[in-house]
Formats: C-alpha cells, sequence, structure tokens
C-alpha cells in the first residue's frame, strides 16, 4: 500500500534511470548536489575536492578537513588477496591521503561497519589491528562510529583533519606554466591486481602497493607550501588530473616518457602483455600525490630535500590535455575509473 | 595462496567466533576500541556518548562534535514501508538527535551510498530530498560524501556541529537526586513497526513517527545549559537510560505510570495484545531527549516554556535500574535493541 503511494505520488511507471543511463558516479554526484544546500559561509570548499574544507570559527588560524570513504567487500577489496590486516591498513590510509591531498594532518577518525551475521570476531579484530598500525603512523585517534549487521561487509571511514589556511591546496588552483609533478612512481596496485587477477605472483613491492599502500603524509606538509593544485592519485592519474585541470579551467601536457614506472610494474606490463603505462593512467589506488608547482617553487622543493617526478606541465587550453610519446605524437589522456561505468 | 598464509598466520583453524558469541554489539565494540588509541589531549569523550567532543583549539569556546550513523536496507529501513524521501529524512534527523543529545547544532554532513548496480537514479533523487529537507530544517550543509557500488543499499551520515563548551552534556554526568525526564511521548515508533508486520494500519501519527521522524533540536538548546546528564532515546527508554545509569555509576527509578504515551500507542498495544508500555522501554527510535536535571534547574526550564515529563529519579546505587508500578511493586528494567542478539 505505502509503496504503491509512493511510486504513484513520484510517477515511477515512466522508465526507471539506472545510475550508468546518466553517465555514472560523477554525474550523479553533481545531479544530487544540486538537491542540497551545499554552500553556506562556513564551507570554504564543499564536494568536489579531496576533502571538505570547513570554516570552524573566523579567528582560527586552521580550517577543519572531513574526508569520507566507503569500501565494500568483493568491490574495494576481496577476502582471495587481501587479509583483514590489509583491508585496515588500506582504509585509513585512503582517507589520510585525502588530507595529506589537501595540504594538512589528520587527527580523528570515525569508522562505521556492516557485517554479515556470520562475520568472525576474530576477522575484525585483525581488521582493527591494520587500522591501529595506520593510525600509529599518522597520530590519528579512533574517536567514534557505528556497527550494525547487513548481508555485503562495508567499512566506512570518516576521516578529520586540520590544515594552516595558507597552506590550503585545492584542485582548482593550477596556473599556464605550472610544472606537473608526482611524489612516486604511478601503476603498482593496477598491475598487481591485474597479476593476480590473471593468476600471475606479484612481486612482493607490488602485492605491498596494492593491498596495504601508504599515503604521503612523510612530505606532504612540505609541498603543500609551495605547490598550486594538489590531488591524490586514487581513481588513476589520467582521471585525477582531469580533475584538476577542469577545475582550474586549464589544459596539460603529460609527457610520456616522464611518467615514472617501477621496474615491477614494467615487469608485470610484459608478463600481462600490457603497456605498462596503462597502469599509471588507468590504475587507480597509488595514492602518491599530483601537485602544479611553480619552477620557482619546484626549486625550493629541491632543496628541502623532496625531489619527486616532474611529468608535463599546465596549459592555458581548458580541459585539453595531451599524452605526448617519445617522438612528439600526441593523443588525448583518456582512463581512470567509475563505479558505474 | 594469500588467504592461505592469513589463515595460517593467525592460527584460524581454532573454532571461529561469532559476533553473537561474544555478547553482541557493545562487546564488539569493548573488544575493538582496545586495539586502536582513542584518547588523546585532544579527544574530550571518544567512543561511548552520542557524539565525539573534539578540541580544536584550547582557545576555542566550542568543541567539535562528530557522529556517524550507518543505514542498511531491510536492517535499518524496508521499500515496504518507507519511501525514499523518508529514508532521507530519518537518515539526518537520526544523526542530529545524537549531535541534540550532547547540547550542540548540527552544521556539516557527509554522506556515503552504497548502491546496487540496479538502484533507480529517482529513487537516489527522492532519498536526497527527503535528506534536504531535514537539513533545512536544522541548517545543515552537505559538505562531501563518497559513492560505490554494492550488492546492499547502504546509506553512512557523518554529522559535524559544535557546542559551547559550557553546554556540553554528557552520557555520564547523572547525579543521585537528579529528575529523569523525557522530551515526548514514547513507544510510537515501535508500535508502528510492530503493526505494520502484523498486517495492521497504524495511523498517520504512528506511521510519520516511524518513517519520517524529527529529532528534538527544536528545544535541545534550551535543556542543556540545564541539564546534567542527556542521551537521545534511539535504542530504546530501557537500554538508553543504562547507558546513563552505567556511566555516571548511578541508579534509577522508573515509575512506569508516568512513562508518557501517546493515545495511538496505547491503542496499537491493545490490538496487537501487547503492554504499550514495552514499545516504550524496549522500542527505539523515538528520537526524543531522555535527561537529568535537578529539582531547581527544571523549575527554571518549566520558566523557558519546556515541559516535558519527570518518569523517574537517579539513585545512588550503581546501575540498579527499577520500573516501579502503580501498587508499589519493583522489577529491574530491561529491553533495548542490539543487531547482533
Amino acid at each position: 500500500l505505502l509503496q504503491k503511494d509512493y511510486k504513484k505520488a513520484n510517477g515511477n511507471d515512466m522508465m526507471a534511470m539506472k545510475i550508468k543511463d546518466i553517465g555514472g558516479e560523477f554525474k550523479l554526484i553533481d545531479r544530487l548536489s544540486d538537491l542540497v544546500h551545499t554552500q553556506n559561509a562556513s564551507v570554504v570548499v564543499g564536494i568536489g575536492d579531496d576533502a571538505a574544507v570547513l570554516e570552524t570559527a573566523p579567528e582560527a588560524t586552521t580550517y577543519l578537513l572531513a574526508t569520507t570513504d566507503m569500501l565494500v567487500e568483493n568491490q574495494h577489496f576481496t577476502s582471495r588477496w587481501s587479509g583483514p590486516e590489509h583491508v585496515g591498513i588500506k582504509a585509513v590510509e585512503s582517507n589520510a591521503s585525502d588530507i595529506a591531498a589537501m595540504g594538512g594532518t589528520p587527527s580523528w577518525m570515525l569508522v562505521s561497519l556492516a557485517l554479515p551475521e556470520t562475520t568472525d570476531v576474530e576477522w575484525v579484530e585483525v581488521l582493527y589491528k591494520g587500522m591501529a598500525t595506520a593510525c600509529r603512523r599518522h597520530g590519528i585517534i579512533l574517536a567514534g562510529g557505528d556497527t550494525t549487521r547487513s548481508n555485503t561487509l562495508v567499512i566506512s571511514v570518516t576521516l578529520l583533519g586540520s590544515v594552516p589556511k595558507a597552506h590550503l591546496c585545492l584542485r582548482r588552483d593550477a596556473c599556464p606554466g605550472d610544472l606537473i609533478m608526482v611524489t612516486g612512481t604511478l601503476g603498482a596496485s593496477a598491475a598487481a591486481l591485474t597479476m593476480l587477477e590473471s593468476g600471475h605472483a606479484p612481486s612482493d613491492y607490488l602485492l605491498t602497493k596494492h593491498r596495504a599502500p601508504a599515503c604521503r603524509l612523510d612530505i606532504s606538509d612540505r609541498i603543500a607550501p609551495l605547490a598550486n593544485a594538489m590531488i591524490d592519485i586514487s581513481d588513476g592519474l589520467a582521471s585525477d588530473l582531469g580533475h584538476i585541470c577542469k577545475q582550474s579551467r586549464v589544459g596539460a601536457n603529460i609527457h610520456s616518457g616522464t611518467i615514472p614506472l617501477h621496474p615491477d610494474v614494467r615487469q608485470a606490463g610484459s608478463l600481462v602483455g600490457k603497456d605498462p603505462l596503462v597502469f599509471a593512467l588507468g590504475g587507480g589506488e597509488d595514492y602518491e600525490l599530483l601537485f602544479t608547482i611553480t619552477p620557482a617553487n619546484r626549486d625550493k622543493l629541491i632543496k628541502l630535500g623532496i625531489d619527486g617526478y616532474v611529468i608535463g606541465e599546465i596549459t592555458v587550453d581548458p580541459s585539453f590535455i595531451s599524452l605526448v610519446d617519445h617522438d612528439g605524437h600526441r593523443r588525448p589522456l583518456s582512463g581512470g575509473f567509475d563505479h558505474f561505468r
């Protein structure tokens, strides 16, 4: 009766649209954002960056940062290849990476678990030991959460932190002429996953990068005061650079030969018959930082002992991103990961 | 191979314990809290109250509040009886109720959705319209979130807010001699659910209380400066009063005749052949506030135009909670809801 009322009231006889019909996850977020208030004076940056930037008090010297990620079993991780300790580490590191990408420091974590009734207590305890490992690394305190029952195992992590107002790094602040840099080699997580899925045994290096990555909070606080735009690489270089370019209304040239690849990623490419660049461009979950910086500030960064990799430069053409090959050929950069496409 | 390694390393051949074997949800939370750092100087109150209380800066005049709730389809709501708009309202109100119970005001919300691939876009949009309704009511801004795919529909809401330091209300501050009060009638949500499950049609009043309740942010800011301990009634009066008594190391007498019941709840009891008190004591999700207050401050509350219901008093006997019947008989108060028992 009640369900029917709802359907009638909402004209549900028309053809039902699925999420992929409207263009996937990011389009859905756009549509939903239009329905709810997403802006007021206290929201410095809301939906659309790695973390929300919130003003707790005008006289405060820092902004509050808040980010959240949901991990679903067999979607974000599988017990075939990851033990609960790895899942716990990755759950914390992926959120901490979002705080790092804003130039901030994480402080407090809330964790909600939806667990099947048949879940072993030990599995959950080892999951928490993994979270504890990553929390200890970054000085994060578990401050709350929720536990409930579900058919599917879901872990939702919210991480709160802060950033000195002057050090805030957004996606929208890239400038033409900026160098494009990454903090480390790319594609290891995707290479490991491809190997596992095709029956190959990945190296320890690749396996760790996939199962229990570490975010770059070790250097993000020194990069943030000098960088213009910053994002963490969670969806793949192509997709994440796309976010910076779109929000900054700029373009980019990426020189394919300069994209740093670990020898094990190259070897994985040979083994599975794929160009290893595909892992770097389209594979997510590297949790390195991608940032743009003026050449002058890049020199300062080197003086701070932080090297990183220059992979291209920001251009004036809005949203036009080229991958420039060794021989000078250009092609549009594409790739990235969408949960609903 | 890898999974086997994990099992071997963790001695998983021993009998696997399930969550219900260790005593359910609250025991699990206790065990998990021991594994991770949950305290430092910035955490005023961590796990174990309605929201985490966090110190963003010592010179700030307010504390940051953070709470999170996870809603799972067919566990917390069912499409048989609730449309997406109701689910959206309830998702926000249940979290806002936690902020109200601390004496605070909500400001920012993060929403993560795990959606089956077959979810109608319209369902999600109407869910967001419901959230927007409740957000508008309380001045809450949607500041971020995450969207992903899952077999089970899961909604995770994190709500951030603030409370003037002097107005903070914790579960642990009840004092012997305090009056025990509730802000409204109890049991309507549970009565509605029981009727629906047994094929009866609940009244509009009961149905709204079940599907789209409203939290008590309308009066919580006037109660908080005067109350000693406060909690919102989400698990049922018995369970939630139990939390106050346990954390305050006090006991309580509740006078059954004074527990406020709406006429429709009494009628629901007759229809389904249940003592309507059972709905109030054991049924959750009323989202009224339960607080303790000195008799002198209760008089001040009345002068502010807030009446409420006195249902008992705090006693010195730690954790001994009695339900005193009309004829003076006492029995231990029990009830409440645990997802894993």
